[in-house]
């Protein structure tokens, strides 16, 4: 994978950068543009990095993350408290998905806009686009980004951009894992990357809260001809001091069972709302069950938002299923 | 890391090998195995291949793995169906390793012997050794000596050997996990191993009856102080139509909430006796605790049997690791 020589150009000769990256940030989003920043700084660059949320608690080990602004400590008296004449959009691909405010948007005015990005794109956003869907993580490309500029991997870069491999390949283990992605990840474990300790930091920082309710939930997980339903009640985040975020990745868990072909998980909202997500092995497309509720994904993963309560939706996501099965 | 030259042109050299892996055994001991011997197959030689147990369900992908003998399929008429001069350890350092059974053993008459291996020593066995502590896997060490061979890595040695470096490394989890393991993948992944779908064989192939029991033990999880105490009777497996093999790791869940430092699952065998494994986390040493008990292991994970029922169990392992928390 070799960058574009335009995109290797304008990093070159450039300056003044704002890396930003998207709404509900994770650590592929946010370790990419914490290396980017890193390594245009090394070659004596400004930058300034900008996400609208918090960083979540399991991210906040990587280095340099608390040099992140939000729209509020960028802005000051309705103008950027930093000059910037690039902006740089990281792990996204379009401006709506660093903040859906389009005030906010409108204040940052810039010269030139740059996309490093390997998802899907809908609208046609930034003057230089490196956008590879093929690539595993965003993380992999910015890798390529900053040998292709001729920096040196620190430590922290190779923190940063290994977290961001871990998490888009759910530590190597979904289909995207790419002989590139690990030779990668072996050079950034030789410039200091741990793989233990940031396996830890990714995906063993349970809360006892979020552990709790994972024990309900599955408490009262239904299987049946392959398919397991996890209903989460509004009294069992209660019960467990937990909340929506706790749920993260529960829909996943029923996959290790080798006849489990489809996962469901519905979140109850209020008594006439719940939120689904779908989970599939194999050829079993979820995207199109989804999708008939009015929700979308991809065919092994994807999620919708069924007005009824969970009893009746998971009635009526069951019989669709089963049509298909 | 290089394999020794004397290995190299021995294997080189010598014909009709028996490679030979552990009791109970695991997909690095076999797939290390498997590839040596198709490896020296592909230069010409005569190899078998030789296990006490049954192949393990989760190792049954691995390639050729059906050409492993028993010693009842290897000796007919008490005397080894398959002639061979030499005999290969692979991922084990003594013959005892191999069987218990000293009558069994004798009939392996051999001129020389190789251990190819990664754990600690306690016997001076083999003619030839290579053993390398600081390998993660002995498929790290099989990798290096099928490329100093000079063979090319077929897309079936490929998965036996990523199968092996998954196995140790918990896929890429655990301290062990080097810049040479993920180097090493990533070429296997060249070859034509499939990442995905070696970790959903390994890794995501659960029973019914596991999760079930599995769902069960959580249920009755209790955790105080930073320790996480999981009890399994006899009642349980029967309910779930479960057995004590079902319980593999199930010791390493609670590890995910950050704050569990002490993780301890009890196995009732009968009314007066359970198995008790212990997990930590970071500088508490649970082996000191199990050798209280007559038991040992290693400083984070560590194993003992209790004479005594396992509430009374219970409530000895608590007070003696309250005293070092």
């Amino acid at each position: 994978m070799t960058p574009p020589a335009e995109l290797l150009g304008f990093l070159k000769n450039e300056d003044d950068f704002l890396i930003a990256t998207h709404l509900n940030p994770d650590g592929d989003g946010l370790g990419s543009a914490l290396a980017l920043s890193m390594a245009l700084q090394a070659m004596g660059k400004k930058t300034a990095l900008l996400c609208r949320d918090q960083i979540p608690k399991i991210c906040r080990f990587l280095p340099d993350n608390e040099k992140f602004n939000t729209f509020e400590t960028l802005l000051s008296q309705g103008r950027p408290r930093y000059d910037f004449k690039n902006l740089i959009l990281v792990d996204c691909n379009d401006v709506d998905r660093i903040t859906n405010d389009k005030t906010l948007a409108s204040k940052l005015s810039f010269e030139k806009s740059v996309v490093i990005d390997h998802h899907e794109t809908e609208k046609d956003f930034g003057d230089l686009k490196w956008i590879s869907h093929d690539s595993p993580a965003t993380a992999v490309m910015v890798y390529h980004i900053v040998k292709g500029l001729g920096i040196t991997i620190t430590k922290d870069i190779a923190v940063n951009l290994y977290a961001g491999i871990a998490v888009d390949t759910g530590n190597f283990r979904h289909d995207n894992t790419s002989a590139d992605a690990l030779r990668i990840a072996a050079d950034l474990v030789e410039a200091g990357a741990k793989p233990a300790a940031i396996y830890r930091e990714l995906f063993e920082s349970w809360s006892s809260g979020r552990f709790n309710l994972f024990t309900r939930a599955l408490g009262a997980l239904q299987t049946n001809d392959g398919i397991a339903v996890t209903v989460i009640t509004g009294k069992m985040f209660e019960e467990t001091s937990s909340s929506a975020d706790d749920t993260e990745n529960f829909v996943e868990f029923p996959r290790i069972v080798k006849d489990i072909k489809v996962s469901l998980l519905l979140r109850e909202v209020d008594e006439k709302s719940c939120k689904v997500s779908l989970r599939s092995k194999g050829d079993i497309n979820v995207a199109k069950i989804a999708a008939e509720f009015g929700g979308g994904g991809h065919k092994n993963a994807a999620g919708c938002t069924i007005k009824a309560n969970v009893e009746i939706a998971k009635a009526k996501l069951l019989s669709k299923i089963k049509d298909i099965l």
